[in-house]
């Protein structure tokens, strides 16, 4: 297969976690006999500073043209704590999304038996842990009108939602419950909010065309306490935007392997492959990341192109990193801690 | 002290645990000289299927005229699976908070040492929390303008605050970290929503007036993080109406003891006390729900009228009862459990 995937590092430690995932892909595809071009492009506050702005046009132009894109991480501590700055990294990701149409945002939470005892949570109570949000990630409040009346005394932010941008979301989510134990769960406000309403009514109706899938529907505050006291019942979950923000976040915790989390945003045309953990801006440089999440990120990929076997190759060489304790410091617990690079080099050689 | 309580147990295990805090709060009354006439009222499905509707002006009449409002639990199964429902308990809910201006939640999240070992964290990730959340109760996206277009395939939610509104949240949050440990923590989502920027520049501006409070500002999904990873970071949190109802629900399965929080709902007038446990449906009847909470919530209201007293002696009850073993069956353990009534009981005769 020939491959041409955009590489948008970003900011923090995106670069380097960016670069063992490719040094990873790259000996993935010599070993299967694909070949991968890499374009990469500008994004983040790196992409402010070179050009002005976090989500450039010729970025866009290389992620619409390319079969996929690998993302690092944006954010850099200058913008934290200035919320309106008039120009933030969190505008490219957003702009992005919208821009490429990633509507479904795939975020797993999964545990891996050696890192068990990472997690806040109690042994028992995340043993046995996998599941997987599905986040619409292109609608919602985050792209409702918003702005400001009453000389600037009062505030607004619109939330809206379609029937086709559910249905859209909601058919991942059914086809994805497919694949696994057939349980589906809608995360919502429908006892308060309008647009949950139109959520759940919508994805009852297509209950029907999934005759097998078990559909629950629970409210969002639900959903918050039971992800902390039973996670292990949980299997596919579908929301909204800015639920899915705060309940992936707080997903991504409970494992103890956020380090590890890899993800997904779908669109029609072009899908995003990145890890969760963001830019990390303190350890930039130091050659301490962890750059298994975006090894696995890489591996989502490989699999969204239908190659199942290059993916676990990929899933496999980490499982081997991990039980052979080639690992960076956040994992080391004591013991030898490997940089950034070393991981990388390992993985590569051992796919 | 003269004390006029309007009282509405409501729905499921609500009426039960009233009736105890009724008890203890009596005892109370007649150990420290108080006289309190409580003031029965419907509400809930009860009153939906007394009169038609969850919150009637007759029960708003007497809440009105009350000196607070102990308030037991509302829904009923038979709303749940109808979220559009011409009429439903939660309904009653909201108009009532509108309706006496019970504009802050405080929800405390504080662990009993007897009973650590029942949350899902781990002892050192828990110990030594003690967490409060101002949470606004009447405005936001629970109040906006909602409904639907394009012949109901477009719903929508609007989100609203003005300054006044967080300025009145925000003062309450301040004043609370002043008798604390003079931490305040504003959670918002300002890097997307124009109401999360009014929130923070409204907070950051009354920062000067509350010099010794330290003030940090944090991303909704952040704290819905670390609220699992550390609790006991945190002290005084407010928020929103939207994310409070999810991070104080999350809050609530952290310590271990849901069935034992409180809380309460200020307004300028009137102010509400209630347990946050929910109705409890299937335990309905069968003198098995744990009536402590409500317990405490009556203490928090001795606390509100400055009875601090008779507060801290509830307190002790509570706290001596669970040293004793004197509980119900949730917090048994396999040992002897107690009824409701019993520990009511037993709660009253040692206050
Ligand atoms: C940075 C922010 C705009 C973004 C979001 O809220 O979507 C982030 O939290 C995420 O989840 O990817
Ligand atoms: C029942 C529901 C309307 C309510 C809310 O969302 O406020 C509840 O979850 C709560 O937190 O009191």
């Amino acid at each position: 297969m020939k491959l041409n995937i955009a590489l948008l590092a970003g900011d923090g430690i995106g670069p380097e976690v960016i670069e063992q995932a490719v040094k990873v892909s790259d000996a993935i595809a010599q070993k299967y006999g694909h070949e991968i071009t890499w374009k990469p492009a500008l994004t983040g506050a790196a992409a402010i500073d070179a050009v002005g702005e976090p989500y450039p046009d010729s970025t866009h132009e290389v992620c619409k043209n390319a079969d996929a894109v690998l993302f690092g991480a944006i954010g850099h501590p200058k913008y934290d704590n200035d919320p309106s700055a008039p120009v933030r990294p969190e505008q490219g990701l957003l702009k992005m999304r919208k821009a490429l149409g990633l509507f479904a945002n795939v975020r797993p939470t999964f545990t891996f038996p050696s890192l068990l005892d990472k997690s806040p949570l109690k042994r028992e109570r995340i043993e046995g842990t996998d599941l997987v949000f599905l986040r619409e990630l292109t609608g919602g409040i985050y792209f409702g009108e918003k702005g400001r009346k009453d000389n600037g005394d009062t505030a607004f932010d619109n939330c809206v939602y379609t029937r086709t941008e559910v249905q859209r979301l909601a058919k991942k989510g059914f086809e994805l419950a497919m694949t696994r134990s057939k349980k589906l769960c809608c995360v919502d406000k429908a006892n308060v909010l309008e647009t949950s309403r139109l959520w759940r009514e919508t994805v009852q109706a297509m209950e029907k065309d999934y005759p097998e899938v078990e559909v629950s529907y629970e409210f969002v505050d639900a959903v918050a306490m039971r992800l902390v006291q039973w996670p292990n019942s949980y299997d596919v979950l579908i929301t909204e935007n800015l639920f899915g923000d705060i309940l992936t976040d707080e997903a991504s915790v409970i494992s103890g392997s956020m380090g590890l989390m890899p993800s997904a945003s779908m669109g029609a045309e072009v899908s995003l492959f990145e890890p969760i953990h963001g830019s990390y801006p303190q350890a930039t440089g130091l050659n301490i990341a962890n750059p298994m999440a975006t090894v696995l990120s890489a591996a989502m990929m490989f699999e969204n192109f239908g190659l199942m076997e290059e993916g676990k190759a990929m899933r496999d060489a980490v499982n081997k990193a991990l039980e052979a304790g080639v690992v960076t410091e956040d994992l080391a617990d004591g013991g030898k801690a490997y940089g950034t690079k070393e991981v990388g080099d390992w993985l590569a050689a051992n796919v």
